[in-house]
């Protein structure tokens, strides 16, 4: 038993920390004030740095220009990188590219890699996971409308697909759709890559979230697919397998999204003490010395630690005995840090007052779109399910 | 002892009802979509139909072209205006306009309510507040930098203030200034009129509050008061009672928030209930069947009702008493209906699931804009304090 | 619309008031340090007093010998009555025997009115009623293995009961028995009284509950019934309605049990307040000068007053129409202040440190007892299912 | 990093468990329903037992008859011994002797670790500690009445002392009192040795703490000091040291605690969990197919994992870097396993229903009396200060 962060990333996590604040935190009023597109050109800077710092996409084996983290390691990166919330998007390391590659990696094939992956990789281009459908429970996966229909050596597609984040501008879409509509309910879906510039493929609309439509990687698509047809050879992984290969995407995703809230977690943290200690409140005294506000610091001191060790540890054993060991872990990682979250950013504004529900500091921003935390990936209410199933079973056996 | 709604409430609320949901109701997905300013010419129509059917104003006495209603009764009204985003607005109801017509009523002399007051009660004008100040904690209202100096017949104000609901296009503002710095500092702040239009007043932006800076009604200005010079006669109510006129304004105000955040709670318990009934999460169950939503639904009604009692029996002492001898009750509501909003929002908006993100329900827009009712007209942290010393010195009386 | 207490009450609750703090808070360290049993005669002296100042039962009819307050009006009387854990006792109003005596004057004929109500309104028995059982979910009241067969003019009673309050000591109990099995699941149960003295009727043990077994009134006993025979004739209400009858008399019991629980709450926060000015925790402040007790004394006393308005609306709504038309409230009030008397006694407990472990004060005694009102009369989780199922009907209707 | 518990402790852990759950479980019930001194002589047996499979006081050094674990390692014994509430006792760990025994071993002279320790460490004597005043809060230690006075060659010691665990039937009493009244007030207590039976020495009361006084190991004792002399070589450790050595007690202890809080949390959801299988609460479902419980079960399996591996982590730092260094870790598992703690237990009693408050199972036992976790040792509000103060100082630096 051994607490003590890996060796090698304790200088990764300095030189990255540094990068964040010296390069992001700057951008951030200019994030925080106008749409994501204007910002694109400065952040392809900020990313040909971090190329050149050698910091590019840690979690990506080398061959593909990353640093080759195992799980457990990415998880401190990804908790830096959280501290701001263009952190993710200048080291590559953003959703859903990231878990785009990572399927990409496991099932595709050469061509595929050439075509999609490497140029992702570098950062090149972006692309979109289009699963969520507006007419069906996301919380359900196996309620789905899209179909993908062989003819000649097509698929033809047709459905509706919301939430694909980045949608707009993605160079691609992998699509879940029905392609064996006989199968067993877990067997029915695959996983299809279409080029955006298909005919057939329509981004709707980025929807309006949380006060506007947002644009660029910054955005949720709403997608059309009609008579939409990719060869065949656009399949990902095996035919019937798109669950599973889901499921392969989503458990490092998690890992990687808990630790990103943590890091939101202790910027949150991070501003609240700082506004508190500068803020008066009286001819004597500051908001710090109220003891409320010291509840406050101390009980997401406690729940922020108390987070990071679950999830370190189930990253630990994913590394150790793969994903389907861990996903109990998993789960309960997931809602109990998004749980997390919210309470923690809920102080923060809480503390700051008016001040918090401006674009004057990242607070508002995370309070809003983070609200989301709690929902995709599987909402609360699923994961504490599939945890209390699994438990229980182990009684039943 | 009567719980019955006083009797002439009853078809009052039925006629504001059926106008929210056949008027508004259809105009909220604009709202939700669209920059206010736009909506204004549509909206200025709703608010002719409002005052044809004789439902204008239903706070303001008859001379000045409402209704009359004692606060129990107006508690009623905003209930129902509140379940949608419009209500209050449409029915020349909205904040600050209520507050400044009410004190322009108690404090304005008759010239000041010729100018002011009378074309606010009609609708022609709106109006701001300008209190809080970016430099100061808005939880300790003696804390103020902002100065108005006597030299001749005038003020000339200098200062910094924001939070200013609605400053754009508003035509005058009532700022709260110090008048008498070497008074006690319960007695040094004065209320002025300050026509928009005066050199050195200035809109230095309407602030991006949750995602945006809003416009027209639904917006916060940050102001700047710069050598602004208005005549002495613009001076609100005695000098040096700006503290206690701003507390007038403020008892009746809490009871119109406590009332309007019911209205959203109920509304959204409406819209949780008709997901849960519509939204299929298998093929033989819909989400209301499961018992964490039901959960939800029961928690919510209860607090809800709770609130509402609590609200009801504020209004009604303060009717019966007066502020002074309610303002225990005006706390303990104030912290206790935003805790229940809070609630309320974040399980409707969970039940919602991923469409709860989304600008497709009010839901978005309440969770995002509502998080400052635990902020504005005193924090809770503020309201718990004043509640918690009336009890204690009542032991040490 | 009126808040002002019932007028007549007004006096009665100073006096009930009087009564409770001058003869009974004194009688309360004997009561928290000694078995009930050795209490009852000091207690038969204080019920004397009670009947001597006329405040005796005060929800029974004046033919039997109370006050024949309507509901709302015994609700303020059963919150002065709950301040001490003796009152409801010594002015006869505690449960069982206060429901017992409400079905008795609904369904009992008069031979049993003169043999059971007659002299357990006078406190002369007490009595106990056997419905729950061990073996089965309390949550499902239909789940009954209890039966009582037909023999000759007799039922004869097979089963096993427990959690009948004060059954040690009891002259009869009040027997809830399956006597048609064969009919529809809530049309089989009867309800028959049976003597303590009936051969078959055992007494197998006051259960230890939360420490101790106790004694008397203040006891929870576990009941076998082996071939318990009693005369037909001892039926109360039609066969076949034994639940139709409990829901009668649990209807005005949550009633009392909630008015009953904010007497414990105001007893609770008083407490806290008193210690909170006297616990010196340092050289120069006292508890209450915290921040933390300051925000538990306010939200206590936010969470009372609503809990109080709601239970008061639902006991007039149950005078002016009936405990059909108020199910919903009276679901509502059961889980909602049931919740806020285990917060409101877990922040007294709190606030006196160790010093709130100890029978010192009756904090603890409630601590424990009243963990139970979570579970009694319907568990938190079949309320919150009764409340959301009426509400989602009335969408479907 | 390695999540891995260390090598050694695996087997351990088995042995213990197993010793638990055939040996300790099946008493239980007694513990339960009678008086701890009726269960002396039998639990002596099962001490002996304890020592002959050489699992004796593990934490103990090797020279005292333990087995020399480090805390990181005894941590997870407590753990398993914490499933039990006769566990700690039956295995020499209880407190407050494991903490007497510790401070024994630092300060003790070679007399006093003859006298006191070996035989303490044998589990032939027992011991008391006592530090809290009825007068005094006991979250601020530095506010004491008690004084010892340097007569000739003794102290002469006066006071009042209470919750001194164990205190009837202990041999000594390590007492806390002033002896350097004009010292700054972190040096003005020193620790003194009492044996039980010198004269002046008074065991006044078991108190009676959560419905009953107790007895022997589990019981709190008041007591009374009056001009009670031992000689001044009784002082342990150096003058004026008191508080000091009284936080090298606590700090291993707080790790003792939290792990056997989080064993009790393990089988209250165990508990919770074959109850919900077991327990119909219809005719085709069990308690564990409602999502109610299902959210239970989920949220304390990660409210559990969450603290159990802050905890390790705050005994891995005590182990590297010593008490000192990780004193915020300390504070923040203090407050955060014992909310956990509180939480478990509540939902593990309300699955159990009237069932969970009867002396049946031990979750009314754990309720009872481990209220107190979040008051002994230091409230939560203290620990949060505590934890809040350092953050806050790490910006000022």
């Amino acid at each position: 038993m051994d607490f003590t962060p890996p060796a090698r990333v304790q200088p990764l996590v300095a030189r990255v920390r540094e990068f964040v604040e010296q390069e992001l935190f700057p951008l951030e009023p200019a994030f925080l004030n106008q749409e994501f597109s204007t910002l694109v050109p400065q952040l392809a800077e900020k990313r040909a740095q971090v190329k050149a710092a050698g910091l590019w996409a840690p979690y990506l084996p080398p061959e593909y220009g990353g640093l080759g983290l195992p799980l457990v390691e990415y998880a401190y990166i990804s908790e830096e990188l959280g501290r701001s919330p263009l952190g993710h998007y200048v080291f590559n390391c953003q959703a859903p590219d990231v878990g785009n590659l990572e399927i990409l990696i496991l099932f595709g094939n050469e061509e595929q890699k050439r075509t999609y992956l490497e140029p992702l990789a570098r950062g090149d281009i972006r692309s979109c996971f289009a699963m969520t459908e507006p007419e069906n429970a996301g919380s359900n996966p196996v309620l789905m409308d899209t179909t993908a229909v062989k003819e000649g050596g097509d698929y033809v597609i047709d459905g509706h697909k919301w939430f694909a984040t980045g949608a707009d501008g993605a160079s691609f879409a992998i699509v879940m759709a029905i392609t064996r509509p006989d199968a067993d309910r877990h067997h029915r879906a695959s996983q299809i890559i279409v080029p955006a510039d298909t005919p057939g493929y329509r981004l709707v609309r980025n929807i309006p979230v949380m006060g506007g439509p947002g644009s660029d990687h910054a955005s949720h698509g709403e997608l059309r697919f009609e008579q939409c047809r990719v060869p065949q050879t656009n399949l990902l992984g095996p035919e019937g397998e798109g669950f599973r290969i889901a499921q392969e995407r989503l458990g490092p995703g998690r890992i990687h999204h808990c630790m990103r809230w943590i890091g939101i977690c202790e910027r949150a943290l991070d501003l609240m003490c700082r506004h508190a200690l500068r803020r008066r409140v009286s001819s004597s005294s500051v908001l710090a010395d109220q003891q409320t506000v010291q509840n406050w610091i101390a009980e997401s001191r406690a729940q922020i630690d108390a987070a990071r060790w679950m999830v370190l540890h189930a990253a630990w054993k994913m590394d150790q005995e793969g994903a389907y060991a861990a996903r109990v872990e998993i789960s309960a990682i997931k809602f109990f840090v998004a749980g997390v979250l919210d309470q923690v950013l809920d102080r923060a504004l809480q503390a700051h007052g008016a001040l918090g529900m401006t674009e004057d500091t990242p607070l508002s921003h995370w309070y809003r779109h983070e609200r989301a935390a709690r929902i995709y990936d599987g909402p609360d209410e699923v994961h504490k399910w599939v945890v209390a199933r699994r438990i229980l079973q182990s009684y039943r056996a």
